[in-house]
């Protein structure tokens, strides 16, 4: 409540735009700077850290905000229907690894379901109402708006996605073009030559990562390859593979970018009376306790979710308390053959 | 920030304890006799209501509170484990009920994993702090600390479970007695003698109600029952099942308070080598997408939990804006015979 304290004797506190307007750039510009991120020259950086240094304004946007004041909330916004967030295995266990780190420090979570449209609103209302130290961003697109328009606010933050989606910020990512690789390859060895992949949404960046990692290995190995689009429920999954299998010639082997699909899939094969693996092979992603309960098991590309959201909480902690927090790749996907794929049948 | 402002501007506002203290009683007699319920005589109920009146106190504790505050918080406070919480999919499916209510009214949860012994102390500071507008309280404990100091501050609150266990809140509840009642009838219909059921921690309120229930009936049928404790995990729940496995008779039958520990019993039941269902039968409960995915499909005892968490939250916003919100029963969980239950083979 430092900053309601300040505003209620008077005292305005020096903001980002008091630099950027005495340095004569944007705020954006501002957290670049500071960041020592590309996008601004030298000299522009120099000119910035120089008004911030006049301003007595501490070169630091999280320890300045929250200076006096203890790091007690973490935001989080996910834009996913609130049923599939209780069906899909992915965001319990990201939100349990962050809550991990949380639960040591005595911290909360403040967490909220939302449209896309909304993100931008909802950090910014946490931020600058004071109910947040600093937020987790998620399910990053393309051009994702939340960059720019929540680096110009000051939020500290957190991007979990490819650094390449996460501008100014500090990003912890999972490789999955290598990931995707070493999927395609497998599969190619194992003999397929018509090989498929159901996607997550195509706006968010990590499917285009995945898709451009699949296609170009794909070209590479001369296999036939496609991806079909879902949205990462059982239902929209079993459709997609559903689709895969009228085809003609079709695949014999399909990717999943998540489990939940690769589940409705196993369904959907027994419907065509296809067998898994000798018909069809089956290889789903994220590898939660599901793909070990299925029969067959699903083989798929493990990923310790857990740790994935501890690290994501603990990084945001550094940036928060303005520590040096480089972006960190937290692993890459490993592949788990299990039961459900095999070399095909023809 | 109402009472902020109040503060600031050195009209304090008129609080439960200043009725308590004109009525010559304790706050949370105040909450008892403001929502009618058992517990003040009625001479007293009037002398409280009285005290509300002269002091121009609403007798709606929440909305006095929050009069010209949008609702916007919610808070759920869960003592457990964090890695246990993505894996057991109860918590995350309550959870994704009362996010599809709270989207639909633009609001947020403020969730956080906390020891047992410091559950009281996270509602006070979030209430008082002015953080949430309201609690869900879940767990709850038999004479659980929570509801006398937290109905003494005023919170507006919801209990999941038994109203037995809510002092003066409004509580939302299954009817695990009932359905613990018809597990023991259908397995006794089956014609199992030797019963046993592995439970989830002894002091919670819903297993004391079950195990109660679970003693009576199988009292009532003659049958040979016994309840092991554990806590909802898969490791413990295994290791119990282990245990009523070494016992001599062993059980032919096994009913698990959830489906975590059902589907750890049954690769518990492979290292035995007894076929499940014709040596053992299984009973789950909760009914998750877990119970579908094994392989025999286990048995359970359904529960919409999704609906459960989007009712208790529908519940508590009645609350706080000051509606009439009697106890609600929820459901009756009801029995979803699949391959893990069969007639016991001698």
């Amino acid at each position: 409540m430092a900053r309601q304290a300040d505003a209620a004797n008077g005292e305005r506190r020096t903001t980002i735009r008091d630099v950027a307007a005495l340095a004569g750039v944007s705020p954006s510009a501002v957290t670049i700077a500071l960041h020592d991120r590309p996008g601004v020259s030298a000299a522009t950086r120099e000119r910035i850290l120089a008004a911030a240094r006049e301003l007595g304004w501490r070169p630091n946007l999280a320890a300045s905000s929250l200076a006096g004041r203890r790091v007690h909330t973490v935001g989080l916004a996910i834009a996913r229907p609130a049923r599939l967030l209780g069906l899909e295995p992915f965001y319990m266990e990201f939100i349990s690894g962050i809550e991990s780190v949380l639960k040591r420090r005595s911290c909360s979570l403040l967490l909220r379901l939302v449209e896309t449209d909304d993100e931008v609103e909802v950090h910014r209302e946490w931020w600058q109402g004071g109910r947040v130290n600093g937020s987790i961003l998620v399910d990053l697109r393309r051009d994702d708006p939340r960059i720019p328009a929540l680096s110009g606010i000051g939020l500290p933050a957190v991007v979990v996605g490819h650094p390449s989606l996460a501008g100014p910020f500090t990003s912890v990512w999972t490789d999955d073009a290598a990931a995707v690789e070493e999927a395609v390859r497998y599969l190619a060895a194992l003999g397929h030559r018509r090989v498929a992949r159901v996607s997550g949404p195509a706006e968010l960046g990590h499917s285009a990562i995945r898709t451009a990692a699949f296609t170009a290995v794909a070209g590479e190995l001369g296999l036939d390859a496609r991806t079909v689009v879902a949205d990462f429920s059982a239902d929209q999954g079993g459709r997609a593979c559903r689709r895969l299998l009228l085809e003609t010639p079709r695949p014999t082997a399909i990717v999943f970018d998540n489990d939940v699909m690769a589940v409705a899939a196993l369904g959907v094969a027994a419907e065509f009376g296809l067998s898994v693996p000798a018909d069809l092979s089956l290889l789903a992603w994220d590898d939660s306790q599901l793909c070990q309960l299925t029969r067959p098991t699903l083989s798929a590309m493990r990923h310790d979710v857990f740790s994935f959201g501890a690290q994501a909480a603990e990084t945001l902690f550094a940036v928060i308390e303005g520590a040096p927090a480089d972006s960190q790749l937290a692993h890459v996907p490993s592949l788990i053959p299990r039961g459900s794929t095999a070399p095909p049948a023809n």
